[in-house]
């Protein structure tokens, strides 16, 4: 077994002049995978106009620095890359990864479809009108809906805030979508710079060449903006969607977590694995496998405007999500009486496995870099990462959740067919 | 940039004494992925028993060889690695992905759960009913539902087969999971063992040493028996499903493919490839980017009983739906005319990035291996897979385009509010 320093190579961070951020780290093999993060999403969509970002971003794909939306498209499938990425409610990323000869002439389009997009104006009903019919596909989803509704009420928008906040899904509202302009967006699309921009790159390069590449490509991204959403919380809220239609019951639980950077960050990460992270975890085995209450639970941490927040969902049958709801809350009331030691040695071991195989794909591992300085300012190296796991202790641990009471501020929102 | 013999080690193919067939790749690095593949899925619940397989992949957890439920979860989770797999159609598959100094432990615990399960009565009412609320939330979802009744419509159970066949989710039916016992339970488990099954094996170690890991755990495995069940297509179909509650029409069309084996299996896959394999591709742009009928539209090979079916899925407006159908059977009917040089060029581009991409996780590379011997009765090295896409020509894959036809025969099921 190779010493995880190997395993594990140096990553490199730098800040180009116009702010941009990049995060390289090199790997033998044939591929390439980046990750580009603007911190503009749908949170950042301005009040009476959701939807902006969602429809920009594929308004930005439709035509650039001279070719039309299909040579476009043509020119990335020509260089067999594959394209990820997409809006959510803080950034909108663009991932690309192929083998390594294309890596230029990748980075050359992503900044041709940031810098010299055709925003051709006939193509915006189009646009919207399939964001419209997104919308509509979440009546079809109650487990949509309930997320979606989960937002409005734990994360409404804070009073005169010009940015829309959390209470919308990327496609927007149908107001905002009916609000939208060729200008708007045009206007909107003066935020996507590299202000707060990180890219995390993964290849088999010198980092001096990495670093040439990619300021050769995108140095000259406007300056931009980072607009920063507010996610203000509402405590304690209890909210019932009535959904005749649904056979289920969906339960969604929302509480405060831990914020990235503070120190207790990993030891909350341990005791939401010890909650919800496997077949031998609390919900898992009090809620399904004792006895039997829904198909699916889980607890997951969520970041929201910088903050931690804990979520947990279960689904049920209407008669059982009374049950359910109880069973999941006692579990979450007794985190503050700690976990025993097999569990957080257990914990631990699982994390330890995600560090190792989280890191195993270029393309993870590109959005991890990405992640890490966005969320944490900088590159957590894998080795540094597993090393403060191993430093942590059962009893450092359960001192933490000693003051951890996720349940007194819990919000609930529920969606079925008859209230829980 | 490697040599591709570097970057793509050669692998090595066993058959244990009992039959089992040991595929590994030796992959420097600190993890192990091993994908055990046990061909008995849903297909091969007996009739009146549908769910079989299902339920009983979920009691073979409930406890093994000395370990309480609780117990042999702790024993996983004390390892640290992470399980997969699960209950399809055509298999069961346990994978187990950790540290490597794990490895023998964890395919001890595998076979413990295979060979010396406890199969605990009173745990037999609980995981059918976690199966029936399983079968209550496709309820919820428009797309699952179209999914189902596609299968029923399009692959029945050939009259007098004492398999289910295709017809039902592996969580069986109500009247199938109502029909289970202790006993019939039982006598499936007979089913699974070394007739037909498959492990493949990424991991840093000698290939002798593998080879004797996975004798030593898995040697004394059941002769089992690999049960074979018939995909028997219905051609020309068309079926509507009223549901009055969806917001949308969805649309399921499937029609006959090319098989595992055969010589025109590639040429298959780059024209699927140019249909359906990224932004510049058929459907997508005559479907969504054109003409703005679908958020989504897809189309996809499936493997059914040995053989390969073509099938596509959109999601519309049901005042659209019409319309979505006919462009799409539209593009269908088209293919015979074959494929220009440039969307050849870049559905190969777009598969020989997939082979680099697919190898890259030792979790996908265990997976692909295992799918390689059960379908392919052998490794694909990447290289010659590779080679074989290189060596494809547009010449090649329009003689076979002439021939393919794939509206003539299809069938299509659709479910929405109204009938397309």
């Amino acid at each position: 077994m190779p010493a995880l320093s190997q395993a594990f190579p140096a990553s490199e961070l730098w800040t180009l002049p116009g702010g941009l951020r990049l995060a390289f780290e090199r790997r033998s093999g044939p591929g390439f995978a980046f990750d580009l993060r603007l911190p503009v999403g749908s949170a950042h969509d301005p009040v009476g106009q959701e939807g902006s970002s969602g429809v920009l971003e594929e308004w930005l794909f439709k035509g650039a620095a001279g070719r039309d939306a299909r040579a476009l498209q043509d020119a990335f499938d020509d260089l067999g890359v594959r394209r990820g990425g997409g809006v959510g409610p803080e950034a909108t990323r663009l991932g690309v990864s192929g083998l390594l000869d294309d890596l230029g002439a990748s980075l050359r389009l992503v900044a041709d479809v940031l810098l010299r997009p055709d925003l051709p104006e006939n193509e915006l009903p189009v646009l919207t009108d399939l964001a419209r019919q997104d919308l509509d596909s979440f009546q079809d989803s109650p487990t949509d809906l309930l997320a979606l509704e989960a937002r409005r009420v734990t994360f409404p928008r804070p009073a005169g805030s010009p940015l829309a906040g959390f209470a919308h899904p990327p496609s927007g509202t149908l107001e905002g979508l009916e609000a939208l302009t060729a200008d708007t967006l045009r206007a909107h699309l003066e935020a996507y710079g590299q202000a707060g921009a990180v890219l995390g790159l993964v290849a088999d390069l010198e980092p001096e060449a990495a670093l040439g590449l990619v300021s050769d490509a995108l140095g000259s991204l406007r300056p931009g903006r980072q607009p920063g959403a507010e996610a203000t919380f509402q405590a304690g809220q209890r909210v019932h969607v009535p959904d005749p239609d649904a056979e289920q019951t969906h339960l969604s639980l929302t509480a405060p977590g831990i914020s990235p950077g503070d120190p207790r960050w990993l030891a909350w990460q341990v005791a939401l694995t010890a909650l919800s992270g496997g077949s031998a975890s609390r919900l898992f085995h009090a809620v399904r496998e004792e006895r039997g209450l829904a198909y699916a639970v889980s607890a997951s941490p969520v970041l929201l405007g910088g903050q931690g927040f804990l979520t947990a969902y279960a689904g049920s049958t209407p008669a059982r999500a009374p049950e359910t709801l109880e069973v999941m809350l006692a579990e979450l009331a007794r985190l503050p009486q700690g976990l025993s030691a097999d569990e957080f040695r257990r914990a631990r071991s699982g994390l330890r496995a995600s560090v190792v195989f989280g890191a195993e794909s270029m393309r993870a591992r590109a959005g991890a870099l990405t992640r890490d300085v966005a969320v944490f300012g900088q590159v957590r190296p894998l080795a540094g990462l597993r090393a403060s796991l191993d430093a942590l202790t059962l009893e450092g641990v359960n001192d933490f959740l000693t003051d951890y009471d996720p349940v007194s501020s819990m919000t609930i929102v529920t969606l079925g067919p008859s209230n829980v």
